[in-house]
């Protein structure tokens, strides 16, 4: 069934809000079986709304409207969709009866514009608010359903879970169910990744395959439509591994919240090993983005930020002589770095950064070569050279995840031994 | 001049990602000049869009679209706008060797979904990435202008700021010029910046005066409409003048790509002075944001990471008894912390961290409460309370800005005596 999303508020449009709602609402539409086909936001302006309204339903089953139940005059949604579905506001008791508390708690006297928050569209179904005072509506036609929600989040969120998501399910043919998985990719950029999987992403209508693209990594979306879970899961089984067949070496996890550092750390506490870092060029972006993970302090104690040649020697032992021969950008600079910070630290793993963040260039090397050393109690040291590109901030994240991965690999790869 | 924005892409359909490129792009046409009717978000499909730029060229003079630049099958919108206005496709060769230089680094072979990124249409003006690999466009015939831009808000930003701006401007009816100052704050929420400011944005037509709140920080964008740059100069400096007035000791500093950092290191530059740190919660993100400053190697030289107890006897010295008779999570500690660094550096400032980043509490102390210290060759070691709130990530955040807040006013402060 068709879905979209009118936003309405001249907030909007001005850029001082962002529209969240939107992205909650298109999440749980698609997550109930909706297809969402447009998100609009419209300002707070009865005619251009209710053109809207005219195209709406002309594509859409299901209009859900937020934002403009509210007491003031410029919030217009529920008098315009009445007017265009030529319907009469009622006053719903419920809502006007939580209004009137309200009011009398806080000392202030009622006003119209109070009273108009309880209204509701006649021969619509009322939509309690648990987190506000303004009601919302689901109105059904011949044309289309229409669901009127407020506009704060706070308020929204909550309206939509406990109340409205219910009665939408019942809007929808009940033979089938979506259901949707993500995989996560590390060290292919989204075009090779597409052009890999051409065959499979075109000749594929359900399961579908969505790829989509974030800074140094590589999302796909997995969605099967099914008359059971179990049903859709097994086609999604029988998808996944079609792509793990082709592009297998460069998957590393699953879901929306995970990311390579959070399953980093997961692998360092299944298997108990602690890490530390050296860095220079990253200067603490290593060991910040491992900060990140709550639960991190059971594998990671703490490390060194070397930024100069200087800081090298005094913070880690690293010889003036070594750096002076080989440079600072060196294979030699970032194993000793790597190995100097793992037995300062105790640790069983250690990860040194050492390159040209630029934008200038650095003891000849360009802008991007980066050095990471690792250095591991049981397997040795080593150092790995990498060329990134693009700006300073690009080029420190892509040394921290390239990081990320060699020590992933690094404790698989024991663990494997 | 009437605007809208159209973002292409299935991914905010789906809820995937949140459409905040309309937020920024809706609050730089506004500040141009443009008054933006309408957001709307279409899917990877040609069909809709075309649709949807038929309908959008009866009621819009500019469309802005974002997203769908990009080298996969599904990125649509180049070829399906050329189609619209009947042009053809051409390739830019300055894009083109940028994406040839790309390939050529990372050692990949270059592929046909690479090619189509360097791709701009026909009679229209290639606008460069200054941040990627997909070129835009700006197109204009007798219907309307379109301005063609990538999704990635992280291209989308420089990309406009550069290289679109300076374009839409000329479209405007030239009889007046805009000029914009934009002044940014610290210390003080968008919310109550603008209650401080209510009388003057409210009675303020031209300049203009627009905030936006970022993470932490929040800027507002002042925009005088007038004959001459001098003349609009002459009244950017009086609405700022009444704007230091109300809120001057929360200022920092002007500029779109401006930072607190990049404040910060400016001072200490200036000075000659150096910074270190030692961090336990935030490890290592208020040293990798200084490392996030071009030239910070003249006043950084590194710093220590101590996130465990152990880590904070180990690398700095600071005595057991100190922290088992107040907690890690202390002023003492801080300042043990921010003194001991400053001195294994030798450095002239020294910036410390000790706190509870969350989800869980710490020593009794709830998620959010963080002790910042601040060590100065001349003027000694004091150490600040704070309780920050929301997610682990921006409670973090939040510490670093603290902190970077506290070195600047400790400079600034030196510097008056």
């Amino acid at each position: 069934m068709k879905a979209e999303i009118i936003a309405v508020g001249t907030e909007l449009l001005l850029g001082q809000v962002v529209n969240t709602n939107a992205t909650f609402l298109s999440e749980e539409l698609a997550a109930l079986g909706f297809e969402v086909y447009y998100q609009t936001v419209v300002g707070d302006n009865p005619a251009r709304l209710e053109e809207l309204l005219q195209l709406a339903e002309t594509r859409s089953q299901l209009i859900v409207l937020c934002g403009g139940l509210g007491p003031t005059d410029d919030d217009l949604t529920r008098d315009v969709v009445a007017k265009h579905v030529k319907e009469a506001l009622i006053t719903d008791e419920e809502a006007m009866a939580k209004i009137e508390q309200h009011i009398n708690r806080a000392g202030h006297p009622m006003t119209a514009n109070n009273r108009r928050q309880a209204l509701s569209i006649e021969h619509g179904r009322v939509i309690q608010n648990p987190n506000g005072l303004a009601a919302g509506t689901l109105y059904q036609n011949d044309q289309a359903s229409f669901l009127l929600l407020p506009g704060p989040p706070g308020e929204l969120i909550p309206m939509f879970r406990q109340n409205a998501r219910p009665l939408l399910a019942e809007l929808l043919p009940q033979q089938e169910l979506l259901s949707s998985r993500v995989m996560r990719f590390f060290g292919i950029g989204e075009s090779r990744l597409v052009t890999e999987l051409a065959d499979l992403i075109e000749g594929q209508t359900n399961p579908t395959i969505a790829p989509y693209a974030q800074p140094n990594e590589v999302t796909l979306r997995l969605t099967a439509k099914a008359a059971t879970e179990a049903e859709a899961q097994t086609m999604l089984d029988h998808i996944e591994h079609q792509v793990m067949l082709t592009v297998g070496d460069y998957f590393y996890g699953y879901g929306d919240d995970n990311s390579l550092v959070a399953e980093t750390v997961k692998e360092l506490r299944a298997v108990g090993l602690t890490v530390t870092s050296a860095e220079s060029l990253t200067a603490g972006l290593f060991q910040s983005t491992l900060g990140s993970v709550p639960g991190v302090s059971e594998v990671y104690k703490g490390g060194f930020i070397t930024y100069s040649n200087q800081a090298k020697q005094d913070l880690l032992g690293i010889p003036a002589e070594l750096i002076a021969k080989h440079g600072a950008v060196s294979r030699e600079v970032a194993m000793a770095m790597a190995e100097e910070a793992r037995l300062a630290m105790d640790s069983d793993y250690s990860i040194s950064f050492t390159g040209v963040a630029g934008p200038d260039e650095l003891e000849g090397h360009p802008a991007g070569t980066v050095w990471i050393g690792v250095a591991s109690k049981d397997s040795g040291v080593y150092a790995k050279l990498f060329q990134f590109n693009r700006d300073r901030q690009y080029i420190r994240h892509s040394a921290v995840m390239a990081g990320l991965d060699l020590l992933r690999k690094q404790i698989l790869g024991e663990k494997l031994q």
